[in-house]
């Protein structure tokens, strides 16, 4: 039974309420993700080539915080992160501290299958891109001009970091094989080098089959200190628990107790979906062949 | 019932068996980390200052693949990794691909103190590091001919890199808290900008009061993929099974299934002990306050 489930982020809301047709562009946004995603695996294709898919085009979209639309680090710069995982194989590829490749998880996808190794960063994960013939940009590519007033706002302000806009995918294909993807531009005004939880395989992304596929997002110090992707799946191959159950657990007592705020989203190899978070809203979508068709932000969609 | 245990990393042996000498510095370097270590525990010190310290007498150490004795790059550079997490509270820090920074586990202790992050890579940690006046040294500091050769011979044979070397420590504390920290050089010939599992919580490095302290050591692209860490200390918390079945569990059973060679060394809040490896042998000591006190190189001590 294949199905997908994408964020765009969890996160606290804007202090000014934007107006209606604002939010019409996200739910445009995340609906084009899962289509795109959802095409390939209701003709066959594989759940990963269906969550790059999906991520490709939110990393393309400025008004997430992954690829083109990626906060400012406190130098003023772009530093992305990604990762994929392969449920089927615990296959994994991860990169970190990248300027200028247009599709980060791209780049970990190559680094999972090319490199012999799961993790590259910086500029040896950027000279790997170049080998591997990935679309490279300019780093100004990435710059939008919201990104930087907020960049500019919160330099003068001092005021701590907002955690959004992440963006991630999981699915399952119709071999039952379930695989994740999570990419982004980490917390506005970064130290250069900050590395989150997106590209932590077990901590921003995992996929096994004996559990589930999870892709994090929010406060990424915490969602690894909470090793928040893996527990899900662990919770679900130790204890048994539904994805549903690990999910909640994990977000609601397990990331609660540290302080952290954020969300997961998770599907299984028979199709059901979680969709969880406990800060203020989390940008989100879901189809399946089950019927369920439903893109939301806030706590009741 | 405070507790110390150390590795000087998992792996294959040499072809050439060394001359019986050659182990005794082992075993002096081993014991002197121990020392180190337990000498602090044992006048009240938390475990995280006495794995920082058992850690940084292993850097210091030539024998092993962390600090000076770092293996070299397929670029002929040397790029280090290291991280700790105090069990206590879960908190964590990590650093990655450290080129001047001569006691990596240090940096990552004052990027979980100091930083606002977990984990820094590259020229942003090492600014980090000189903000911080950490002691900074000459790339070339780390060289040492038997490295140099090792990674010379690999270049000219294309063999698979020799994993091995990398150090870390796990301790009780007399409050009763765990700690955990790792350091390594990486892999002999790895590309540019390559992460393994030491720096990654959950993979390399774990530790939490209600399971263990844990550090990892061996294939690394393996040992992530595994979440070996958090495994160990996972099982514990959910499974209620005890460090030795967790850690024996985690190598023998979900490392092997994926193909992977390595080993862990964990303790937990009452000082119970376990060090399980699946490659040839793997360098390791342990002393506890109940009188336990072993160096070790092969399957059997």
């Amino acid at each position: 039974m294949i199905a997908i489930a994408i964020h765009g982020g969890a996160g606290s809301l804007p202090k000014a309420a934007p107006d209606p047709g604002a939010w019409e562009g996200y739910r445009a946004a995340l609906d084009a993700a899962l289509t795109a995603g959802y095409a390939l695996l209701a003709r066959g294709a594989s759940s990963l080539d269906a969550v790059e898919a999906a991520v490709r085009v939110l990393e393309d979209e400025p008004r997430f915080n992954a690829g083109r639309g990626a906060v400012f680090t406190a130098d003023g710069e772009h530093e992305l992160d990604a990762a994929v995982m392969d449920g089927a194989t615990l296959a994994a590829g991860a990169v970190a501290n990248i300027r200028c490749v247009r599709h980060p998880v791209a780049l970990a996808r190559r680094v999972m299958e090319r490199s012999g190794h799961v993790m590259l960063a910086g500029p040896g994960a950027e000279s790997f891109a170049r080998e591997q013939q990935l679309e490279i940009v300019a780093p100004h590519w990435f710059d939008t001009e919201e990104r930087r007033t907020e960049w500019l706002t919160q330099r003068q302000s001092a005021q701590p970091a907002r955690e959004s806009g992440t963006v991630g995918a999981v699915a399952v294909d119709s071999e039952g094989n379930v695989a994740a993807a999570t990419s982004t531009g980490g917390t506005t005004g970064k130290r250069a080098g900050r590395i989150g939880d997106t590209p932590l395989i077990g901590s921003g992304t995992y996929a096994a089959n004996a559990g589930c596929a999870v892709s994090a997002t929010g406060q990424g110090e915490y969602l690894i200190r909470a090793t928040a992707a893996r527990e899900v799946c662990a919770r679900m191959e130790l204890l048994r628990e539904s994805v549903s159950q690990a999910a909640h657990h994990v977000i609601h007592s397990r990331l609660a107790a540290l302080g952290g705020r954020g969300g997961v989203i998770a599907v299984d190899r028979a199709g059901a979906v979680a969709l969880e978070f406990n800060s203020e809203c989390m940008f989100r979508g879901v189809r399946t062949a089950a019927g369920r068709r439903e893109i939301a932000v806030w706590g009741l969609a």
